[in-house]
Formats: structure tokens, C-alpha cells, sequence
């Protein structure tokens, strides 16, 4: 088939469209831009995607990308730079993106799997927060990440950007209200962590050992009162020199790597 | 005093003008914007601060800030909102800046404390990775934190307004050359840790009670080998889950976190 050129063709438009929330919720469907977010998508889930475009350039670059997709028997289109530039939300796509379907995971099927470690945001709004703290969750072994439905929405170009293909690793279950989820955890015996600067519980002073689940709150206000009076523990990462605090991906790296250093001891 | 209300002024472009790296090289001054950095510079190194500019709103709103500037005898100005936004890089300064000195530390002054946790940023562009290394490096509590030559000016806008307030917290030393620095760390007795992906050495089987220093690389490529090779040991953040890593801020506060929590068993 010939390349795509026209960046004002219609198939052009509509993959751009994916990158406004409405679309997204109304066709499922996102995208993932880049090299590393393409290849972990068409690596762990090619059941969720729908479309591979990618540029000439790209095809020579990343034959591994184009013999897994093609082993899995996915759509690979051929466009120009312009096209997949009026595609993507990225200035910078490097000659991929791959349209993919949001189906998220849920809830009970995580809890079957007995988790050790968990994550739930709250109240998360900034992207490069929400999508770093998938990165640390998968990076320190965790078994999913939970997210509130007044959180920011995690198939968003930056967030999905953020997460340097994490979202293709471990579950995210998305839409969940805080205070069913919470109660649900600890039905399931999960104990159930608040990570808050007001906590009197140090970190280091935690039994990280049994099953347990971290939970998050926005980045500028932190936790909501109500929230972590719901939870088994307030703790609060210890700060040894003046700064105020840590931010939101920072203080989540530190207590995920304190939980898999625990898990894996 | 009558307020500044001119946004075309020349002090005003004077001011303006320090977002560029050569106008702080010659000027030797730098804008720190915003409640939070005013407030830590003011509170911390008022003998660094050359002016504070606020609008009507911020005098009301921040009064320890006024009377800690006061008590030190600073240069107050009124401003309006428009002059405010004419003098910063920040769209939002919140209706403060302070005009600082961009006196740096000495690394003679730092190794003379006898200092047990360094950091030595080399080759680091991204200002929002090196803010935010200041900033876990001053939660961690260490004790300076080490730039090279060949990194991005931490008296950058952006650099200053990611470390939140801690760049006027612990000594920063900027301008080293990365191969001198590092053998004048070991001469001092201190270990030289290189963080790096390719390392063997898993970062919980390090003895971290002897005073270290952490080399961190270029967000995108890491560590050079030679630098490498001047370093005592070679360290890698362990990866539980898929993640291929962690980005730079991450694996930096890991690895400050892990130290700080050696230091204070």
C-alpha cells in the first residue's frame, strides 16, 4: 500500500482527535507515540492495538518493532513525517505511534491475583506525576496501580508519555471511587498505607512486609482528611535536611522502592 | 515609594534579562520567582538577595516573608502584576521575585566539613531532573550537591524553580570538572559511587554508612565509560517489575534515600 500523505485526510484527523478526552472515552481508543511506547504495546498487548504508523525512517530504525507486529498480525501503515506529526500529540514522535484500545483492568481480577503491592492515586492531576508514578510502580515490581476517577486520565498523550511504556506492564484500573476501593482493599487484607507529609508513622519505622497498598493524593494538597482517616497508617517520608518536601513521583519512588526492598529482602 | 508600573522600564528589562545564561555570567545575578524560592532565599541567604520585587496582593498575603526582608534590611520594591510578569520567566511568579547573587559553595569549603553524602551531577541538561536532584539531594540531607562543567546552569529558571526552595538550602558547587573532581572526592576518603543502569553492584548490597558521593549521568545516555571507570563502584537501582528504568530524578532519589537511611539507622 502506498503511504498516507495527506495530514488533512480524515484517518489523519481522527487518530489526532484521540488526543481530546471526550474522543477517547466515546471509541476507547488511544494513542501511544514513540518508539518505546509502540514496542512495549505491540510486545506485551498487540491484542490492544489497533494501528501501527510509522515513517520510512522508523521502518529501518526498529526492525524489532515491525517483525513483532507483523508476527502478531497487526496493521502496519506507512506515513510521511508530516502525516504522523498532524497524528501525534508529541512534537517529537520519532516515526511511530500505534492507536490502542483502553480496555483497563479491574478490580477484582487484580485482587485475585493475592497483589503485594499496590498503588492508588487520588486526586492526581498532573500528568507527569501520574504517568512517572506508573513508571516507579513497575519499576519496584508492583502488582497494579489503582486510580481514582477524579484523577487526571491516564491514556492522555502525557501521561502515557510519562509512563516510558509502563502502562503496558503492569494493570491500571481506572475510574475507581476512593472510599469503596479503599474499604475493598481492606476486606481483602490489604493493608492499607496513606503517604502524607502530616503522617506520624516514619517510613522507615513501617512494616513493609505483608500485603499492602500505598495510597497517593494530589500534588499540591495532598491527601483530603477523610481519605486518610480511611487508612490503616499515615506515613510520612522522613526529610533529613530543609527541604519542605518531596513531590508526588519522588515521595512514591521512595516508598514503592521501601516496599520492594522489603518484598525482595 | 511609589509602585513600578511600567513593564517597558529599563530596570524592569534589566531584570527580565537574567533568564538569559550569559547576562547571569556577566551580571553574576540571577531571579529567583515565586513565594517559595523568595522565601527560602530571604529566610536563608539574605545576604544574597540584591532586590525583591512584589505586588500589592503578595505584600498582604506573605507577611513573614516582608518581615523577615525587612528585618534584614532589603530592598523592597512595589511592583504591579504587569511589571511582575514583564520581569519573569514563570507566567504565574504568584506576585514575588527576588534579584540573588549567584555566589556558588567551593568544593575546598564542602570536603573541609568533612561532608558523608555528595552528590556530583555530570553532563545533566534537563533542568526540571536537575532541579529536582537538588531538591531530594537536600531532603536526603546531604550535605552538597557537585555540578559539572558540562551540565545545565542551576540558575536557570527552570532549574531554580524545580528545586522548590532548596537551592538556597545546601551548598552547590558548579562549574568542576568531572575527572579532577572525582579524584579529589577519593583523596578526600570518600567513596565514589557511579549510579548507573549497566552497574553490577545492586544498590542494596552497598555499605552506605561510609561517607559517598553518587555520580549521576546524562538523563539519556547515563554515565560515560571513563567516568565510570574513575569511580569506586559501578551501582544499579534494581528493576523488580518491566520497566526498562527509572529516569534520572527517580533513580537519584532512590539512591539518596537509601543513604539517608544508612546514615540515620
Amino acid at each position: 500500500m502506498p503511504p498516507l500523505t495527506n495530514p488533512r485526510a480524515d484517518r489523519v484527523k481522527a487518530v489526532r482527535a484521540l488526543s481530546r478526552r471526550s474522543v477517547r472515552l466515546r471509541t476507547g481508543r488511544f494513542l501511544a507515540e514513540g518508539p518505546q511506547s509502540v514496542r512495549e504495546a505491540v510486545v506485551h498487548h498487540p491484542e490492544r492495538v489497533v494501528d501501527v504508523y510509522l515513517t520510512e525512517q522508523a521502518r529501518s530504525r526498529h526492525p524489532d518493532i515491525v517483525e513483532t507486529a507483523l508476527a502478531a498480525q497487526l496493521h502496519l501503515h506507512d506515513v510521511t513525517d508530516e502525516v504522523l506529526a498532524a497524528m501525534c500529540d508529541t512534537p517529537t514522535p520519532q516515526g511511530l505511534a500505534a492507536v490502542c484500545t483502553t480496555v483497563t483492568a479491574d478490580l477484582d481480577d487484580v485482587l485475585a491475583t493475592r497483589p503485594r503491592l499496590l498503588v492508588l492515586l487520588t486526586h492526581v492531576r498532573d500528568p507527569g506525576n501520574a504517568g512517572t508514578v506508573i513508571r516507579g510502580a513497575d519499576a519496584a515490581g508492583a502488582d497494579a496501580v489503582l486510580v481514582s476517577d477524579a484523577s487526571v486520565d491516564v491514556h492522555s498523550p502525557k501521561v502515557v508519555r510519562s509512563t516510558a511504556g509502563s502502562l503496558f506492564h503492569l494493570p491500571v484500573v481506572t475510574g475507581l471511587p476512593v472510599d469503596e476501593t479503599v474499604a475493598r482493599l481492606r476486606a481483602a487484607g490489604i493493608r492499607v498505607l496513606a503517604a502524607d507529609g502530616v503522617g506520624e508513622t516514619l517510613l522507615p519505622d513501617v512494616d513493609l512486609g505483608p500485603a499492602h497498598a500505598w495510597v497517593m493524593g494530589n500534588e499540591a494538597w495532598g491527601l483530603e482528611p477523610e481519605v486518610r482517616d480511611l487508612c490503616d497508617e499515615v506515613v510520612r517520608v522522613p526529610i533529613y535536611g530543609h527541604a519542605e518536601s518531596l513531590n508526588l513521583a519522588m515521595a512514591a519512588t521512595v516508598c514503592l522502592y521501601a516496599s520492594a526492598a522489603a518484598h525482595n529482602r
